[in-house]
């Protein structure tokens, strides 16, 4: 079993809250997060794919198919966006670095399964300094 | 004479276009970084001031307070806000990086000065790719 | 299941030696490192807690609480300081990289724990070359 | 437990392709990588070892000497060289990032044993975009 | 007057010689860097343009535009190629970093200023501890 | 005209004070960088040096000399030492960042002179958010 990890970055726009609550009420969980004017971030994303190796070819996956399959499902739907708004796959949930993951993952597992390769963990990076991953 | 550089960093959402087009005519100048639901980025800004050693301190101007002027003055008025609707000094600027180093050369030269430093240089880092210098 | 991992900076002084042994004995063991005139590094505390997703909030806990918490139970005890004279946690032990991993481990456990995060990962990095990971 | 990680470098030519191939027909499957004249790349290369503590010296396996089995069983072979054309241990494998990976794994698996430290991982870097993992 | 700079990275083979020489006297200026069998690096390259900003854009040359003139006159003829043998603007020149800066400089100063930017630095890294600047 | 920059590392203790203050006149000066009990940094130095290129060699100055000269006169001085109690060329100086940028200067310019190389800059970082350059 070899691991393969591929990074792409997308800079997005984005804002905490939880629908049913007031501002007041987000800015007291989410704080300067849940600003109603948005902010942004460049995020890294670093996707990590698991599989047996072929030893015709000395991999299991084409790193450039993963890079194609990252920029389709996920990237182009991020990047230069507003992902509370645009982004179809976080529609209705709190865009937290965290959900950002989790929807992440779901959006990457079968496309990947498709080429043969099993995900094994997706890691979004909001600062240079906050991290989260996800391994489903 | 010697340099000294100060690095920050905030996280801002934005959107390029010029108030009198429309917005196709902002996407042809801008492309997507025009997106009317706005996008952002991690943005890292190093200021630059330059003075005579003071020889009994070791320095001319305390890092500290770089930091506290920069912070100030700039950053808590960029970070987790939308610099086209909330940041004073972009107010009828188009958000571009290269007027935001200009914008911030302003703001920064007389308090750096009323410190005894001479600004010499801002740079403001958009992505790991891009970034832009103002030297006055 | 989800991770998140904070980092953190702090910049001390250090030796490492056995008390019982001599100078030219530490020397021999330790190398440069072992300098009775002290040296430091600027040190790179990555920590990642782990924990079920509360859907309700987006994130299972808040990045700015974890800051905090490393922040009082670790780095004010080592920033600008001599991890073998006055970090409290470091007494009686030697100060390698290993031994500060796992006494961050042990500072940490409880006060994570008391916010409902399972700490996961102390990782220490000591130059860009070389760092050490602790999962208990 | 604990875990111990290093970090080197090494520049390489290389060239991915399979000996009973075309060059049209290793195009079709390794792109540009499979370039007759070669290409190269700054390689980083991690090596993960563990073990458990030895409680009088404050670790398990100084990390000097693990510097010196990475550079004279690996470094020392790669850097500054073709690695299809003069890195024995590269001999009728594919010069994929994988197999480098694995290679890698097998010259420092028995050395390191010998120092009484696990092999955990090695990791290989082959861009800033891309790397592989291998745990054996 | 503005400063904006791009960042490119290519992958390249090469090998330090003069042709009149001998492999030992080669061997003897050059060390390891004459190889050859080639060996190879991960460069990044920092194009710097300057020019005066026109204020109804907020820019004085579009970023995406340098982008491409990057990658169409310097990038696709240097990545996954061996510039000794393929990069035509390297022919009959030792394959060194200052070459590759001058000879990159020559082949941008025209198609910049051809669209109202000054080119200002051409910088190329060649490992992450050597660079190379040249500024006309 | 070409410049070329060499990257070492050194981690050194220090301690900023003026001999002739007490400890609290220290501290309301320097703040936490006057502890007492030392702390200490992962130095990065930048040296850049300039000439005129030999078009024989395709350099002006080797690369490997200049790591040389930093290692001897410089790094070895400073690494794994306590700037203020070891270092010969910082007796008598206050340990700041720009007293050692500017003290390394005065030790570089005529070894590399020696060499057919002109000093340009030095530029010394001590964290990640500060450094200092001096052009002489």
């Amino acid at each position: 079993m070899i691991y393969l990890t591929r990074r792409e970055r997308f800079s997005s726009a984005h804002r905490m809250f939880r629908p049913g609550l007031s501002d007041d009420e987000n800015m007291k969980i989410y704080g300067k997060c849940s600003n109603p004017n948005w902010h942004g971030h460049n995020y890294v994303l670093k996707v990590t794919v698991k599989g047996e190796m072929d030893h015709a070819t000395g991999y299991f996956m084409n790193a450039t198919r993963l890079k194609e399959i990252m920029k389709e499902k996920v990237v182009e739907k991020l990047d230069h966006r507003n992902m509370n708004l645009e982004t179809d796959f976080m529609a209705g949930r709190v865009a937290t670095t965290e959900n950002l993951a989790i929807a992440i993952w779901n959006e990457l597992k079968a496309p990947l399964s498709a080429e043969g390769a099993t995900l094994h963990c997706v890691r979004v990076e909001e600062t240079e300094n906050n991290y989260v991953e996800y391994y489903g």
